[in-house]
């Protein structure tokens, strides 16, 4: 499961481009010239992740038949990451159901299920706040697709407020692989989101993701300004 | 509109003869002894406002019919403020509904509509951040009563963060009538919330009010403490 002979679109092509630049920044900085921090200005973006699914070949193939493939409706910003065509419907214990989840690909090992609290509450999921991938002992839901049903023994939960950068990035701010840091949004709702945790890889692109939630609640779509704080 | 001949349930009596100890207390303070200060502890508590309407006697009678009147469905936290056993139905320029909007009590001299951010996107109502009561140049909505309709012609908005204290709660805190102050809610979800109006009247119990995006942003509901700073 791979998104494979899907065309990208230039916007995609040209965040590469920077991305490799930026990591020959990388070298030169470990190499010691320290100075060339003062130089960098990272490119802070913050983004709104809907409830999403991502999910594994086989769940794939239950929900969707045994022939099918993610196919791309829209790139995200990290690079290689896509909101699909496929969608699927939840259903929690309140028998309440949440249609057009969308699958994010690529596949996975393991399915998951990311909701908002305001989710969680409509479905009646009690969705702790974990890491992508930290699914032991969340709870899980039923899953409808055009062709099947499964029923997930575990994965759905609340993401937990995190920010994708590289060394680079993380060496300017003065961050740490793993270390919980603050998100400051300015608008008429300003809000200092703590425990945001610093997602540090070569391949990541400089961008913060936050629940709806937390987006509606800082009025991000009009928000006049971002910053990191440790 | 009132709530007159609607039982109090002993809760609501007590909060009030705590408030009235209250009083007592802050014109001692007021008189010079400060060092009262230092021996009085507010008791914060932080609630989340449900989507809901508030609403003048004429759209009350226009909805519900020519003798209508609100009858309690629940005491709220500040002494004479109820939840209505009367719902309405609000739509939007999207045409989609949102059903089971309930009215606040007692009645008031302008019909107000009080949504979330993730409402006002459900809408499609471009809903601004307002403090309560200053809904010029807000938009309106279609509102449907089980009797009849009304085309609120503004008055929807994002209810501004605030926080209801006695003159006593803000000299103790040190804040001012008006000041914007902030609120932390520690949890898994860590949120410090910024631009919380104070509104300080003698008869207000000392409560935040946040909206169901910030509540559960901040996972209030399992939130481990909450704290008021400047």
């Amino acid at each position: 499961m791979s998104a494979i002979n899907i065309p990208m679109p230039r916007e995609q092509l040209e965040r590469i481009v920077r991305q490799v630049v930026r990591q020959q920044f990388a070298d030169r900085l470990a190499s010691g010239e320290q100075q060339l921090a003062a130089a960098y200005t990272p490119n802070l973006v913050v983004n709104t992740s809907a409830r999403h699914m991502h999910i594994t070949p086989d769940d794939l193939k239950t929900l969707f038949g045994p022939d099918a493939e993610l196919t791309v409706f829209r790139w995200l910003y990290q690079p290689g990451e896509f909101a699909s065509e496929q969608r699927v419907s939840i259903i929690g214990p309140r028998r309440r159901m949440i249609e057009n989840v969308r699958i994010l690909g690529p596949a996975r090992k393991e399915s998951q299920i990311e909701i908002s609290g305001t989710d969680a509450i409509a479905l009646g999921i009690k969705a702790p706040v974990r890491p992508s991938g930290k699914t032991d002992g969340t709870p899980g839901c039923l899953v409808v697709g055009p062709v099947g049903t499964i029923e997930l023994p575990r994965g759905v939960i609340r993401a937990e407020r995190h920010v994708h950068m590289t060394p680079t990035d993380a060496a300017v701010y003065g961050f740490t692989k793993s270390q919980y840091i603050k998100l400051r949004v300015h608008s008429d709702s300003t809000t200092t989101f703590e425990k945001v945790l610093c997602r540090v890889d070569e391949k990541f692109l400089l961008e913060v993701h936050v629940d709806t939630d937390e987006g509606n609640a800082c009025d991000l779509a009009n928000a006049t300004g971002v910053e990191l704080m440790a």
